[in-house]
């Protein structure tokens, strides 16, 4: 094409001049569904030394993150910073590419099973475990600290241009939350799912304009009995704390219209919702919003008309993935999203692993010191709801829950406002304003120092685990400082 | 809070330790909504020398971005590079801004009315102004080519955390889609609305994840006038020239099921789609999808089930806006997204202020060499798309269309396939394909050299512009590089 003005090189206040040329001009935009893992790798110029991420909201029903392990070995690329939700049992192939150096470093909320156990006492990674909660994790990749290289997700449903959801499709899990920082800011994001739909796809949870690549593969799920609903525990000493736990809410006056709880995940949690349920339809409350991990029973709730909203951040059965689809009240919410919306959160229930006398909870390492838990989001919401309470047996086949010091900090005794437990109630000394009113109500309190000395004289005090100097794990706090670090079992 | 482990300061394998520090732990997220847009500029750090954009994608009915410049000015602050989907008769306020240095840098799909005069003539911008496609300046950001230091947004709904749509609220003006690459990119967004309601919005077009401050005003609107319809041409030239059109596009196969097309947005573009209509209801044929700018016309084509999806990049009337809030077929896309689509892309219907014997368009400057047009999205559906129809009259108000080189190219002639003008039909040479089987149909082409002849006998050949030596302009072709340049008009 010639031009009938003449261009120069340089233009003042517009710089060089990169000429417009006819033949190189109309390259069309490649196909980004590609043949297999492999090629996803391949193409992502993935390299030794880089970071890549995978999200586990699947838990125990895929083994996808393995197959792209495999795969990054088979390439020869090795020394990778694995960014990861969580390991568990499924992911125990990994422990041979974890001595074999093809994964060198793990930033993640927790780890259980065999890998924990390697780590802990064989201490076969090269560097230290980052953990990290969901809220400090989003930070890190928000603020730079944290850059992720290639993010690897999956899709129950992906369109051929790469829109994407949890949804739809034979392998429906529901909420994509967790992916979504990584699908936004990581360099490359390759999506694998086993259903291409033509596009655009109907619900698009993640947006085809993250995505670089498609891989199709067979199946997404190898577990049959996955996403199971969670039912109410029916232990009759979680029965009596949950009970207790609801009515001290009540009584503090925080169950009133418009409020916000996250109850937590487990059957004893759904417990709490049950008492507090109760109150509500006898004095007409409607609270504002359920969030956190979603199972079937806080869907109820919402179906219901006890809660305006749940804000689903990982859907724990099928009946929350169906709800995600079609209720418009459940919305599906990206980690970094939830991170902003815990500061209307009024009330977080969290368990432990153990609890101190100052308060600080343990999530993550056994009284033997191995590592053995999964936080996710639980120190987030502990440091950002305006009441945390702490539900907890004083102790699970004779180890005590309580302890004079937790054998590793994740959450600050700060953080923690109430503990409740089938052998009494104990209020942090620093709320000196929920003591004061549960005294006014007659309520039974005792001082946790009392309450750790009876429950040592019944279980005694367990031995201390024995340390190398190896450091296995740091700890990060929710604000991304290092709260606490791990140390390897000496054998 | 002591801790049962000690820390070390520096951890191999982890750096340096920041330790976690229980005062400082639980600094509150700060509050998005702000009492102005003065507010907001200070918040958002914005200093002499940055880059801020704003997406006029309502048009003439706000002067928001002039009370932005307003009070960037009264701020001190200046030396701004200004990223602007395109500038246009309400925005004339600016020339003082412009004048004074507030504003140095501005990069936009195109300049109408007095500011385009002052620019051509008086050259008044201190640095020339680069024309860029949405397409490019998507791409631009993308690459980080172009970064956008404080985004500046308009919402028609935008909750307390900062979820947002264009599509709710008594403002509502439609897609939001020329926002959402700069809401993604930018270091700071800030959204203006009239409209904060309670969170969770709805529908929403943009998350909260991005936006970091809300600034309410009274009102989004000044014209009462916007989004009336456009409505179909009843002038018996277009109407034919858009007839010849469609009678082409079927004769070389191009409506069949499953097609795409951008008819453009004015209303003898419309005209077009009125003759293919016909086609398609005879010969029962269903489209793929319709994008770009959204009217009513291309709303009823989609609820009369002639198209499976509209794309919509920008609603042009009330109808589309609610068309997008209630009608799941017609779907809001990025400006990313759309520019992915357009592989998928198979007509594209343009326009041309002038289209030369080469077949080269331009639609940002006039005959007399001022700039006049904004051809936001024409430049990369020309590139994309698998035919490319320019529909123009041969001349306007005696001044000739067909002119032996253009005054600016801002679509090269090898993206054009086809002009249809009231006087003939032309190829491009470079189609051969097109050529014979018109031939075969019995259609009537005319050499477009015989065609300029033709015209420049009746209305003479327009005098050249007289430049001087100063560049105000550079065009970017839709990849990016540099295809023409405009010079200062001399006196």
């Amino acid at each position: 094409m010639k031009n009938s003005n003449e261009i120069p090189d340089f233009i003042k206040g517009y710089g060089k001049v990169k000429l417009y040329n006819e033949n190189k001009a109309n390259e069309k935009p490649q196909d980004k569904i590609l043949k297999n893992i492999q090629e996803s790798i391949i193409k992502s110029n993935l390299i030794s030394g880089m970071t890549i991420s995978f999200q586990t909201n699947h838990r125990n029903n895929n083994n996808i993150l393995n197959l792209i392990i495999e795969e990054i070995d088979k390439l020869g690329i090795n020394d990778i910073n694995l960014v990861v939700s969580s390991l568990g049992k499924i992911h125990e192939p990994l422990i041979k590419y974890i001595k074999k150096g093809v994964i060198t470093k793990i930033s993640t909320s927790g780890i259980r099973g065999e890998i924990a156990k390697e780590i802990s006492i064989n201490n076969i990674l090269k560097n230290p475990v980052v953990f990290r909660s969901s809220g400090n994790k989003v930070n890190s990749v928000l603020s730079g600290k944290l850059k992720i290289d290639v993010a690897f997700l999956i899709a129950s449903s992906c369109d051929t241009m790469g829109n994407f959801n949890g949804i739809e499709g034979q392998s429906a899990f529901g909420s994509t939350g967790y992916s979504m920082t990584d699908t936004k800011f990581a360099n490359k994001v390759i999506v694998i799912t086993d259903n291409i739909v033509t596009f655009p796809l109907g619900k698009i949870s993640i947006s085809m304009d993250y995505v670089d690549y498609i891989v199709k593969i067979k199946s997404l799920t190898i577990n049959t009995n996955f996403l199971n609903s969670i039912k109410l525990t029916k232990n009759p000493r979680e029965l009596i704390i949950a009970e207790k736990a609801a009515e001290l809410l009540i009584k503090l006056g925080y169950i009133k219209a418009g409020y916000s709880i996250q109850p937590g995940p487990g059957g004893s949690f759904l417990a709490i919702c049950k008492f507090l349920k109760e109150y509500m339809k006898k004095n007409e409350i409607k609270g504002s919003f359920l969030s956190g991990g979603i199972s079937a029973y806080l869907v109820n709730l919402l179906e219901e008309g006890y809660f305006e909203n749940i804000f689903d951040l990982q859907s724990y059965d099928v009946v929350s993935a169906k709800s995600l689809l079609n209720n418009e009240k459940h919305i599906e919410i990206s980690d970094a999203s939830y991170n902003e919306i815990l500061s209307n959160l009024d009330i977080a229930i969290v368990n432990a692993t153990e609890i101190d006398i100052d308060f600080n909870i343990n999530l993550l390492t056994g009284s033997n010191g191995i590592i053995m838990g999964v936080p996710t989001v639980t120190q987030d919401i502990a440091r950002t709801s305006k009441i945390t309470v702490a539900m907890s047996s004083c102790m699970r086949k004779r180890i005590p829950i309580i302890t004079k010091k937790v054998t590793n900090v994740v959450i600050p005794g700060k953080d923690i406002d109430i503990l409740v437990t089938e052998r009494g109630i104990c209020i942090n000394p620093r709320r000196k304003d929920l003591i004061k009113i549960l005294k006014k109500e007659n309520i039974k309190l005792t001082n946790i120092k009392k309450l750790y000395e009876t429950v040592t004289k019944i279980t005694g005090v367990p031995k201390k685990p024995i340390y190398t100097e190896n450091i296995v794990g740091v700890i990060e706090s929710s604000d991304g400082k290092v709260i606490d670090i791990i140390k390897q079992i000496k054998k």
